[in-house]
């Protein structure tokens, strides 16, 4: 055991959290999605949350931390949902949110500290050539920058700029180590990757430079459709309309909106799937022409400027805040990830709908990927036990649909990150101890554990790319 | 033979050109590209060129063309290649250049008089949100949006945006009749295709509203590869890169750039195919990373401020000005347009490459097409007989290669618009007597003509878009 009383006292004056009560809730994330987590990680806390306000206090925290043997998990906002935060081992809990500085920005790219909160990004680049990042989770106004690029993988605005795995969305990282003399290091360009996705396990991320894109007033819409697979080839026929700029395109199936989204389901008749969609407002009257085609009534249009829209923007009904509001009103449901593989998706997509009926209530976010329109899924699933649960994955993975399992806390079982050789010198080199988040890294633990992994990750090997 | 002097003393103080040698150079543009249509159009020549000075000018003018029956063709910078400004029938060139106003410039959006130059809107829109047009054809210092609009099709920017028959491309239009009374219409969305690609044979465009793209400054550079397929191949990796900001990729295949590139030729060694790329800075160290994979050699890299980027921006040895740079060296060469469909656009490329050896030296243009990624080549042909580039177009188009044959000045021969019934009754509508660039609409003169046309238009038929 380490000595806690020890650490405090080198600690000094960095703001330290030891109310147990305060700790652990800062120990959770939203793990308790799934139901699986929720058994395994329940009982997970640190001894105490350190509060750094600056990248000094984060390297003599690191030091201190190195020195008494105490690992150490950083967090951002919390808002992750696989326990990318959770402190399996205790010891430290490292909130970022005091890093919280915009410390420049330019035509296309922000550096902002790591604790900066992606709304707070969002607004500081709107007065500068009117700016906002390519895309966000849906946690927008609670997710933190740094927490996004160590954990998370995409969100609203994917459908233009793709995914955090393809180079150009992450221009840079500035990251500390967790040695005796923690270093500095600067990762730019295809380096980026070590620490991206990786839930802090080889470094502790201090600021980042993320490319922008232009914040154009974005309408919300929820167009209504009385077939679910007439409004994905909806969302399909318009995610490859080039000139069309959009940020969000997530059909949902009836019976998910009526049943789950409270604020708006008095719009929805039943048996209603719907589309929710970001268009930008120059493109608004072309989306018009577009939807004249199809069988599809708006249910709900909201302008950029309406203050209904601050309140709740549609994109806090999609991407995992789709599986927020039916945990709210059910919180027997849970949820999965899938991959429908370009180009079949559509075909893809169908035989799982008629496959699984309401046990799988399907919600898709079409992305760009790889050069190509391609879809996310992010199913409700009706849970009744984990070995159900477990049919249903290999029933998608054996029908060509990967699973990235949100029932997984480590990097590899949850089937976005590879652990390959590159990735573990990395972590040699940054945690020679295995300090940071330990458990997360099985490779680490077991280094021969890549050779059971699966063959597709979502993303590549850090060896292969190119 | 209409009565041109009471023309001229109706026009009243409208400025209007008669000097022979002006009149016969401003009914003239770049159809000397082509050996068919040069022999076609040598003779054609107005009989007096009108520059009106803002849109009720233009009203007058029409007024009193139509009143002594005589035909109207507008012109803006006159940097078209298929003869789509020449007066078949002489008449009147209405030379817009003077309607040279920006009207109005928002978030994504700019509103232009349609003699506006295209470098013009771009230095404008620089001021405003550092913005630029989406995309424009390499003869941006000369060309109008106006002539854009009614003339061209796509140009530097497609790689992201598409082209401008997609829904979105072109905002809106304002369009003068040709009737005893000209009316003002202003079309919107969808009602804008009627104009777009017409030639200006259903209404003078004197405004338009465009989309505006963020203005990057942009990084030039020439890669060259020993294997012209290893560089297609790479330019199509690169064009799928979703997170890399682009706004050129042009495979151009050895010998064009060694034979006809005079300004860059020293830099490139004997047997060289070149990408021609414009990366946007804040991606340009991601693109480096991309590059490092691929057997290619950057013989030319100028940053978005070097004053020999000013003098010769790349995309000045890009889409028509391939050819133009070619024609200045060997006279007797000439081009095709070409669309490689996808997603087998490489498999075609090479098909069409080991064919045709020397003969059709290959150009190719990077787009995005129905939300995939595609290609349009501009081949260099070495010219022989009408007969012969006949055979060469048959080969194309017998093997899946759709050709847009630029050696012919009509709408429907140029293979990109199809005359339907919708376009047709628009023009009864707009140019009741037929006086608006006659000649150029076969199906006006021959209604029964549609039934005869091809199967595949890069415009859609309007009445089918959907």
């Amino acid at each position: 055991m380490a000595d806690l009383e020890s650490l405090k006292a080198d600690l000094g004056d960095i703001t330290v959290v030891t109310d147990p009560a305060k700790v652990l809730m800062r120990s959770r994330d939203f793990y308790w999605y799934s139901p699986v987590l929720k058994r395994q990680l329940e009982a997970v806390c640190a001894d105490l949350v350190v509060e750094p306000r600056d990248e000094a206090e984060v390297i003599r925290t690191l030091a201190a931390c190195h020195r008494h043997d105490v690992p150490v998990t950083a967090r951002g906002g919390g808002s992750g949902n696989y326990g990318q935060a959770m402190p399996l081992k205790g010891g430290v809990v490292l909130d970022l949110s005091r890093l919280d500085r915009l410390i420049a920005i330019g035509l296309g790219r922000v550096r902002a500290q790591a604790g900066a909160r992606l709304f707070r990004i969002d607004q500081g680049c709107q007065e500068h050539a009117q700016q906002e990042l390519r895309f966000h989770p849906s946690t927008w106004r609670m997710g933190t920058i740094g927490g996004f690029v160590a954990g998370g993988s995409s969100g609203v605005g994917s459908i233009t700029y793709g995914t955090l795995r393809d180079r150009g969305n992450i221009l840079g990282a500035r990251v500390v180590t967790m040695e005796a003399r923690p270093r500095v290091i600067e990762l730019r360009g295809d380096a980026v990757q070590q620490v991206n996705h990786a839930y802090g396990t080889n470094g502790v991320i201090t600021e980042v430079e993320m490319p922008l894109a232009p914040a154009y007033p974005w309408v919300d819409l929820m167009v209504g459709f009385a077939d679910f697979m007439t409004a994905v080839r909806f969302a399909d026929a318009l995610a490859r309309q080039d000139a069309l700029t959009k940020k969000l395109i997530a059909p949902v199936a009836a019976p998910i909106p009526e049943l789950y989204f409270r604020p708006l389901r008095s719009r929805v008749p039943e048996g209603t799937s719907v589309v929710l969609l970001m268009i930008a407002e120059p493109w608004i009257e072309a989306f018009r022409d577009f939807l004249a085609a199809w069988p599809g009534t708006i249910l709900l249009e909201r302008a950029a400027g309406d203050p209904k829209r601050k309140a709740l923007p549609i994109f806090e009904l999609s991407w995992n805040h789709t599986t927020l509001h039916a945990l709210r009103i059910d919180p027997t449901i849970t949820y999965l990830q899938v991959l429908y593989p370009p180009p079949a998706h559509v075909e893809h997509i169908e035989q799982m709908y008629r496959q699984f009926g309401e046990e799988v209530m399907i919600h898709l976010e079409f992305v760009r990927f790889d050069g190509q329109i391609a879809c996310f899924g992010l199913p409700i699933v009706r849970f009744t036990t984990e070995n159900r649960l477990d049919e249903i994955i290999r029933y998608h993975e054996d029908h060509g649909c990967p699973i990235f399992n949100p029932h997984a806390f480590t990097l590899e079982e949850g089937g976005m990150k590879q652990v390959d050789r590159t990735q573990l010198a990395f972590k040699r080199a940054t945690d020679p101890q295995g300090l940071l988040n330990p458990g997360k890294m099985i490779g680490w633990e077991n280094p021969d554990y890549a050779g059971m992994s699966r063959q597709s990750y979502l993303y590549k090997s850090l060896e292969t790319a190119g």
